[in-house]
């Protein structure tokens, strides 16, 4: 999506072909900076240390990392050890040891001077495949945008509440939850984006607002606590969400906060939609409380980042002294509360029969 | 309620008896000062600057003000300059018209030398009455606390969730939500609380905590996105919020996010429970969503406030640069989504029935 009037992905080749170039997302939404990635240590630092974040570009760093890996050392101890170095960097992200294991199977059968080419090529296509896909997600998820435009009599634009940040940030481009708002907006569809603070650690606030801002979508930042009452008082059309994995009976595990975003959506009846590439489905669990929720750090709760009337970004704590903080990062939303699930493949019921209808080929063994 | 263990309220008569000593809660958690207020003007700068807020204490302090204007200058002249010079530092707030038009019909028939004297007594009387209804909805709401640490087999704390600050600090003693917590706490009823940070004004966070904190009441602060988690997974045993307006029918108009939380309540079968002095039902009423709900400044959701590491407070930015925000103040939690309201007479149901068994003297003419 664009950046200062810009197209841009969150991270592409380098003017010169021998690098890799990302956002540094830390500095966000205060500084827009780019970052070189020469090395798989760089590639490896740069998701240790969240310069990238969300699942795809996670995965497509670490493609990239494995190529960077192969340029100046393809023997076999580097491609062990490569791999080895970035799923240090997050030992628990489902995509990169994806990444990871689909660059390995794919260069371990090669000789070593062919590796480079074939590592570069294959992180290339992984990026845009996920470019793809949160496209397709993007265009059935406007479909329903257009329908609530139509439903509103094409007199005012569509107000979409969302949460956290599942934007074109979080994977190589588009995003899940906030594609099918670009593609809206840039099929001329009038939309207004409510974009919840998304505390503890704001990815609302700073990531969503900064992208939306900068791609030109009209949108108003709102407390968590506010989307209740927009809902009641008939200011939000729909919502739209991601998911950081998904059961295959429809639950979805997201960000916390989403599940009473939900309550209030069904008990206002505005349209509760989830947006999810496929490969986000775990089709093995058939119940969301299945799933371990992280508990996190407390300083993310009871401290705070921000840009000072000096410009300079500060940690501040905002919490009593002496008070401790409780810090869960995901919370499931049941089935029964999602409207409609969104994916590349179309739009389906959140039930295990919704979701066979658009992936029948996965395996009935785990029913 | 207690700070570094001594017993103080909001508050109180200065030792050498000729002036008034308030906490300034603006300065809150951060620093503990205490104000001394000698004139109707300082009173008054007291409510405008909010060192003093919480609809009771506003009123406690407008009657403590009128008081020390007739100190130098019991002059029928100074009376209705005082009145003006209190009314004008908050002119929306209804406790502080209704103590100021009190002190007035108190004052007015009286001879000007007579008038100091019968001003002071009545300030200390609101101040007293405030202390007994807020003492006696703890005591109400106390016993509901008990029934809770039976069903849980006297096994362990019960765990209580309560949004924004209907403490002590809001009132003169005791509070009104949290009443019932200090009341159980005090008589060995193990309690926890899950403080609602309660953005974006963060009372939880600073003012609730810290009041916890001081009288030694266990407590977690926690986003406000995390409540309904808490309760999907058996965490909190009940919730107690307090109430600005509520209407005759039971519907409560209190800070934004509470809605949510009765959402998440109502869901996971987890009692909530509303804490109320009886002067704050608005009999005339008969629909919460008929109260027009303030939208205030878009800086509390786009700043925020706390101490850095070198110990100094500051405000820091943490929304996008160029992206506005939202700020709608309270919101409404219809009656059906309450399970019971506390008052200074007694436990009822949200509903006109319930509330009339409490308070039968109310004339019927608005049903």
């Amino acid at each position: 999506m664009k950046v200062n009037g810009t197209p841009m992905r969150t991270i592409w080749v380098s003017d010169d072909g021998e690098a890799v170039d990302i956002i540094d997302q830390t500095k966000l939404p205060f500084e827009f900076e780019t970052v070189r990635l020469e090395t798989v240590q760089e590639a490896a630092h740069a998701i240790f240390d969240m310069l990238v974040r969300g699942a795809p570009l996670i995965g497509a760093t670490a493609a990239y990392g494995m190529a960077l890996a192969m340029k100046d050392d393809p023997s076999d101890e580097n491609l062990a050890h490569a791999s080895k170095v970035l799923f240090e960097a997050r030992p628990t992200a489902v995509n990169l040891r994806w990444a990871i294991e689909d660059q390995k199977a794919l260069l371990e059968p090669l000789k070593p001077e062919k590796r480079f080419d074939a590592a570069w090529k294959r992180a290339a296509d992984i990026a845009d495949e996920d470019v793809s896909m949160c496209s397709s997600i993007g265009d059935h998820g406007k479909d329903l945008i257009q329908i609530a435009y139509e439903k509103a009599g094409k007199s005012r634009p569509v107000n979409i509440l969302t949460h956290c940040n599942a934007g074109w940030l979080a994977t190589v481009d588009w995003g899940t939850a906030i594609a099918p708002i670009y593609k809206a907006h840039d099929a001329g569809i009038p939309v207004h984006v409510w974009v919840d603070e998304t505390r503890p650690r704001n990815q609302g606030a700073s990531l969503t607002a900064w992208e939306l801002g900068q791609h030109g979508v009209p949108h108003t930042v709102i407390v968590d606590n506010a989307g209740g009452h927009l809902m009641q008082h008939g200011k939000v059309d729909l919502c739209i969400v991601g998911t950081d994995r998904t059961t295959r009976t429809g639950d979805v595990c997201n960000k916390i906060g989403t599940y009473l975003k939900a309550l209030a959506a069904h008990d206002n009846k505005v349209p509760f939609y989830v947006a999810l590439p496929g490969p986000t489905i775990d089709w093995k669990l058939d119940d969301g409380f299945k799933i371990p929720i992280e508990e996190r750090d407390d300083t993310e709760v009871t401290r705070m980042n921000g840009k000072d009337r000096d410009g300079v970004v500060r940690s501040v704590r905002i919490v009593a002294e002496g008070s401790k903080g409780g810090n869960p990062a995901f919370d499931v939303t049941p089935a029964r509360l999602v409207t409609k699930l969104i994916t590349e493949r179309g739009v389906c019921e959140a039930s295990e029969s919704g979701l066979r209808s658009l992936f029948p080929e996965m395996p009935e063994a785990w029913s």
